[in-house]
């Protein structure tokens, strides 16, 4: 057994709170540092003996630390994080902006060679272990279809689209799975499926007092990109009852591979992969725990640059030998 | 892109017939020849440009393969072909002999490291997909359970044991995963399962003209380790009905793993994947085929010696580049 790795934690939101905690479920793994662009004097974390700094002290601990990983947001922070610590760290990453992957992918992988480090990017569940299955059911059944539905779960975005309207209070929006499209893929119908055909969108929302209800609903259900496209279903709740009921941040989904086999394609395979998650940024913490479990060891094995889910071989996340993975899990 | 990879398939049974079909579906592969114990002239491929060799020449062939993809049984065939192979070949196999993996991963070890060579073994869906699943799950979920239910499908085992019983002419065995079981996991219970609430078995057997059913029934509900520990159902029923209904070798089955995250446990995390087969020896086939491509792969990459599906980072598995794939699947 290697030396326990070391773990340094940048940004504490859900997702760096999310992260402490996973890495309570792993005794190969030790939390060092928290670093964050607040004044650390104010940050409460759940782990007193576990010091918190300023960020910009970060490169200070750069011998003290195996991998760092990110948890700030895909918009504005990780573009420049992780291509900046990658030349020092070995960093792990949850970008999520799809569409700029290919750009983030190629900076990080720069910097990381530069350094002669690992950084590992857009893990999580979504891109991460989804991005993970849909490879696999790709080259598994090359002739078939995919299909990925989120939900039922809490869309951040599209919550905080509801607070931006006049008169709304608070809100929380849910992306729900159309069961009828997921019985009709699991039927191997191979459907085309619209927008508006896979998922449906259920909004709780708290007006401020005397606020124009029916306004605010037409508001939501043809807000362009967001809602307009969807069946959308607006409930008007009190804030006791947001708080009460809808305080959570539970999220999940379904990647299916619907394909053939046969001589004439006769036969039907089908690879369904769901997750039904009481807490997002939780799990998506573990995620990012056991990839960092991974970056570390594939740099300690020589290896460098950006890398994604796709490049690292399952047995880098386990905390098992691989005699004993063979023996238990195999 | 690399030449094409040239596989060779020892063995033309249903999983060799499946691989057979699967390489169809890979531009990036070819098949080069077929090798048999029998007599090659009896052979009748589905591929009739393909050369069907006596399996005795195929060291003969040894430039002309670049993954040798062996399709016997697990009982005796393997343990002697796949170290024996592994020598001279990249080699996959499918063993499945739970308790004798190590052993035989060391075997194959030894020989594949002695020739340079990758010996990637037990691959499949269980043990393959289903052992990958479990290595995830207990990753990613530490505090957690994991749950692999098998079915509905076809077992060869238990339909091979009830034929051997006198009076029987032939016989169809199905397993079928208990609906509630797979609720009650589904809802977070974590409960412990005996055999019996897991899975149920139902046969479907031809017995001879003049057969005492009631002796053949309770034989059959009575074998020990096939049988006794399971609810099982019985049914008589012709030979043509046995023909018409029950020709195909369906399978499939679930893995689960059911976890917990938090402070203090509080949030419920649940993963479950899924298979549903049209045909059993043909999805075997196609992850075979995938890990041919990969084994191939990891050995121009200078890695040799045995390998598990644990030790295959999923981009090896991909005929697409990295590029194509973080964008088209990240």
């Amino acid at each position: 057994m290697n030396e326990q790795i070391r773990v340094g934690i940048l940004g504490y939101g859900n997702l760096g709170r999310g992260v402490e905690l996973a890495l309570r479920m792993h005794a190969d793994m030790r939390l060092v540092a928290f670093f964050t662009r607040r004044d650390p004097a104010t940050i409460r974390t759940l782990s007193p003996k576990v010091p918190v700094y300023h960020v910009d002290q970060v490169l200070q601990m750069k011998d003290e630390i195996d991998v760092l990983v990110l948890c700030g947001g895909s918009a504005t922070d990780l573009p420049v994080q992780s291509p900046e610590y990658a030349k020092y760290f070995n960093i792990v990453d949850s970008f999520d902006t799809h569409a700029k992957i290919p750009e983030h992918f190629a900076n990080c992988d720069k910097s990381a060679k530069a350094g002669g480090k690992i950084a590992l990017i857009s893990v999580g569940w979504d891109p991460g272990m989804f991005s993970l299955q849909r490879v696999l059911g790709n080259a598994l059944l090359p002739q078939g279809k995919d299909y990925t539905f989120w939900g039922k779960g809490v869309s951040q975005g599209h919550s905080d689209a509801i607070r931006r309207i006049e008169g709304v209070k608070d809100a929380k929006q849910y992306t729900i799975p159309v069961p009828e499209a997921l019985d009709r893929v699991r039927a191997g119908e191979n459907p085309d499926l619209t927008t508006r055909q896979k998922h449906t969108r259920e909004c709780f929302v708290v007006a401020q007092e005397g606020a124009d209800l029916a306004r605010i609903e037409q508001e939501i259900v043809t807000m362009p990109n967001y809602f307009a496209d969807y069946d959308t279903t607006v409930h008007f709740i009190t804030q006791e009852e947001l708080q009460r009921d809808h305080s959570g941040i539970p999220h999940g989904g379904f990647v299916m591979r619907s394909g053939v086999t046969g001589v004439n394609g006769e036969t039907p395979q089908m690879i369904e992969y769901s997750l039904r998650l009481g807490s997002n940024p939780e799990f998506t913490a573990c995620v990012l725990a056991c990839y960092a479990r991974a970056a570390c060891r594939m740099n300690r094995d020589g290896l460098c640059g950006a890398k994604t889910v796709f490049d690292v071989a399952p047995a880098y996340l386990s905390a098992m030998s691989g005699e004993e993975m063979r023996k238990k899990l195999l």
